[in-house]
């Protein structure tokens, strides 16, 4: 019905006859001439119509906003003053032959460029319209061609494209799982995968050798943060490989991926082990476009007359650290109080400063609320951390966790404050993760799953398992965990010692993962695997503020798409097949958060 | 871990020493030496471990069917006499210098190469050791292939791959919907989509105008077919078309899949209206590769003094149709007793039929339990179906759907078991469906869904609907559906109209599609698409006889998973936090189908 897109009007074209179909965009009516700004998914083209041809004028009279329109003409260029350099379409305009109205409009919640004066309950209800907005449909182009590009990587390098099921039991991850009542075994219910983690492992037993898949994954969690009930998951298992086969390959995918999609060089990715990470960033993903670093001040501090610093400077779980921040000393009071409330948040029971205003004047040139009770490590202090005028210093002092969430934290918000990034992009692999976490009760639990590999011998994880690091491994980029994964176990004795390890015993074990164990038997071969997050990828690439903003209809914090107004109530009959009932009713709709 | 995949090996490398990693498919012992044919995704290769390499013979001894080895050698040419010209890698094989043994393997349940002792029970339990059949590998390989080729292919003609949820609201397709308990909307529940029909819908009302996806698609039905909870549906949408923009692409896709996947050229793909096929192939989907055809007698039998004819023959709702069979004549009383029971199974009261031995010689020349009746008519009959020496005429005379659905049936098993087949690849388009079907009540319901596009004016519509047509096409190969489609409704008034036809009242309209209906309203443009059958499509490609050997991990046809023990049981607690209770408790496990 077209011959071009909108988008794709430009000088070359002047004086052709063009078929144009879109969405009035903007209609303005100047000197007894109809303007109509034509919109399409390519973009934007001026459409002149003017009164001599009678018909089209009247139909182009008749449009409204986002009314539907096919439009005959002939390019030409716009006239001298009223060319438009800011738009790809602005040296030329249509000049109307033929207006033909497909579809009529009412008038929408809201126009396209003011949908910032709506809230975003308002656009989700119509995302039809906000999709509209030519940034939200790049935003899912860029998602199309990222999706493309890596499946176009993988293909290359041999992965086969598997689909794994949707409808299948509960997957190891631990979080909650959605649950669908089966009908034809009453009483019993399908999980949704959190994660194709079983499958692909079976896939790799069965000998596929390489597998891929973009799949569908879902956790039924409160939302508190940017996630989502169900997002997706670009999923990879390999077999006779090892930790670097993995890594080398997701590296060049993602360098790959940049490149084609975004023209970004990235550099190669350097590895971090989790405990230099920990220590230097307070995270398991520091944000290296961020040159600030967490220095240990555990020895300064623990003879200090000062019990907030002695206290966890001497403690075993304890941490003393310190933070500079260049230019900091112009830090206000009162954004320093905004700071000492930020890191609360992460349970900091308070926030120390010190303001280097004059090193050389010693400690004359500082200023701090703290720095009475430490005279005779000051300098020290300032050394170990390179203080210089104008700087200033925070310090964490207490459990290590929560200095290294609390300072972690606030040294990715200053650098953000202060926009002291020095890079675009700064990727990193992550590795010598912990095999587990202590719980407070004692007992451990996997930091990754309970598939992941140890990197010492059974008989070495047995002695001291809290000491014993992992085969696994976290892609980061930007301080956002784009994809981790591990070599897998593939020895059923090694499998077990970890569920032994993890207090789960045999009959908790088969009854969880019997397949698996069983499958491990039959001649599993040595395998490993990774995952990213599309969501958060294409997130990051497309510069976005939140995963919504990159998936066509997502759902709210309280897991409800204001669209279709789903979940919604189902009929009796519906639920007696399914062999349940209700414990409560549904309440009456009330307005989503 | 490996230079070669097994399979890559050939005359090409002798000399050189490679690394290979598998499993071990066959080992025999001979002469003093160990003879291991490995396996891996990619073939079979044949390694020889001589007592020399002590080390090497030691580990190969151990190694028994399905052990993981890692194995380095020399490729050598094999001995002359030795080499097996059927095995890609028949005329080398790799003197071992070092065996490695990855994993061990217990006895697994059946012999690769004897899958076929064992039920598909067995083998559905231990899918992980089915998929090692080389032929299952191939099959899934072949499927991987196939999406990458029609995505490089939707790609390439800008369709932008789109994302539509699986935690949604009930979808209008009619069929059971899987239903998924909401925990933070207690009583409320999401639908599994059994498409995403109304998604891309909404994308194209939201302006993406070419979108596809390769999506997951549920049906809570009973498994009577070859069918699966979960299917999966190559999706396609465009704006700004006609029925013509979406046949010629879609097809162009299927014909350049055959070419790359197959290396097969199928034929332009000839159109037939669907009263045509169902006239002379008593089917919407005429499998082309046989040629008999279905011949309407019934003006010839409105007359002839036996009421099993002239009964259909003279009501409005009959039929009498005629199945020439060339070389027919030859079925023996036994078969066609056969063929008669056969047509049982859709409700054909019987199975008349003449056979022609020697035309020549008139009635005397014709075998026939009912040729006595219709004497006056049998020779234009003859002359009407062009009845040959050595033909047999099946008839079918009842109503027209059962004479359709029995002699249509009749019509591909005979192809089938008399081997008639002209081509190996019959593809055609079937369009000018009826917008209804009369269900037995008298009331209509939609041939394909409500959202479809009628081929004529709502005005036309509602004083005849009987006998309107749709916009549909639907792409059939070889007697399978492979794919419908349509141009859908995309104006608030005619989607009235269809919903005041259907019976569908504004409260239900709005219930249902109430979201759907808003966006018409808001500037939809002109749209259709398609969707093919992903499984079927592959299923057909591999050769397959059903749909399960092309899926990973396919269910039973209660719709269980024998591998995983999927569905499962779950906790009190976690039903109590569904808002959900059993009616009845879960029998225990009972064996399956």
């Amino acid at each position: 019905m077209r011959s071009h897109y909108c988008g794709q009007l430009n000088e070359t074209l002047v004086d052709q006859t063009v078929t144009l179909c879109g969405w009035v965009h903007r209609r303005r009516d100047h000197g007894g001439v109809i303007f109509l700004d034509m919109r399409d998914r390519d973009g934007i083209a001026q459409v002149v119509v003017d009164p001599d041809t009678a018909e089209a004028f009247a139909n182009a009279d008749r449009a409204r906003s986002e009314y539907v329109l096919r439009i005959q003409g002939r390019v030409r260029l716009r006239p001298e003053g009223t060319q438009n350099p800011n738009m790809p379409t602005g040296l030329v305009e249509v000049l109307a032959k033929d207006v033909e109205v497909l579809n009529t409009a009412v008038t929408p919640p809201f126009q396209l460029d003011e949908h910032g004066k709506v809230g975003e309950e308002v656009r989700l209800k119509h995302r039809y319209i906000d999709l509209r907005r030519p940034e939200m449909i790049d935003k899912l182009r860029l998602r199309s061609r990222i999706s493309h590009s890596v499946r176009a990587f993988l293909e290359g390098e041999g992965f086969l494209d598997i689909e794994t099921p949707i409808l299948t039991r509960a997957t190891p991850e631990g979080a909650r799982d959605y649950l669908v009542p089966s009908r034809t075994h009453p009483g019993s219910f399908f999980a949704l995968p959190q994660s194709p983690q079983l499958f692909k492992q079976l896939l790799m037993v069965a000998g596929f050798d390489r597998y891929y898949q973009i799949a569908k994954c879902f956790r039924d969690e409160d939302l508190r943060a940017d996630r989502q009930p169900e997002f997706t998951q670009i999923d990879i298992e390999a077999s006779f490989v090892e930790e670097d086969d993995i890594m080398r390959v997701t590296e060049r995918m993602i360098r790959q991926l940049f490149q084609e999609v975004l023209a970004v060089e990235l550099p190669e990715f350097p590895r971090m082990t989790w405990h230099d990470a920990m220590q230097r960033y307070g995270s398991d993903k520091p944000d290296l476009r961020i040159p600030l670093e967490l220095a240990d001040v555990d020895d300064l501090m623990q003879r200090v007359d000062f019990k907030v610093f002695s206290g966890p400077a001497n403690a075993e779980d304890g941490r003393v650290a310190a933070l500079r921040v260049p230019g900091g000393a112009r830090l206000t009071r009162k954004e320093i109080d905004e700071y000492t409330k930020f890191v609360g948040i992460y349970g900091a029971k308070g926030l120390a400063w010190i303001k280097v205003n004059e090193r050389a004047k010693g400690l004359e040139g500082l200023q701090s609320p703290i720095v009475k009770f430490m005279e005779n490590v000051v300098e020290a202090l300032l050394d170990r951390v390179g203080a210089e005028d104008g700087d200033i210093i925070f310090f964490g002092a207490d459990k290590a966790r929560i200095v290294n969430e609390a300072i972690g934290a606030l040294r990715v918000k200053l650098g953000e404050d202060l926009d002291l990034y020095t890079h675009d992009w700064a990727p990193l692999w992550v590795v010598d993760f912990p095999m587990f976490e202590e719980e407070s009760d004692g007992s451990l639990s996997p930091l990754h799953h309970p598939f992941t590999s140890p990197s010492c011998s059974p008989q070495a994880l047995e002695a001291d398992p809290a000491a014993a690091l992992s085969r696994a491994y976290d892609m980061v980029l930007n301080g956002t965990e784009l994809g981790g994964g591990s070599i897998r176990i593939h020895d059923r004795a090694m499998q077990n010692t970890v569920f032994e390890i993890l207090g789960i015993g045999e009959d908790e074990a088969r009854e969880k993962f019997g397949f698996l164990l069983d499958a491990l038997q039959y001649g599993a071969p040595p395998h490993g695997g990774l995952a990213f997050g599309l969501d958060r990828l294409v997130m990051l690439m497309a510069g976005a503020r939140t995963i919504r903003e990159v998936i066509a209809f997502p759902k709210t914090q309280s897991a409800a798409c204001l669209m279709t107004d789903a979940p919604g109530v189902v009929s009796g009959e519906q639920l007696r097949e399914l062999n349940i009932r209700l414990r409560q009713k549904a309440k009456p709709e009330t307005a989503d958060e």
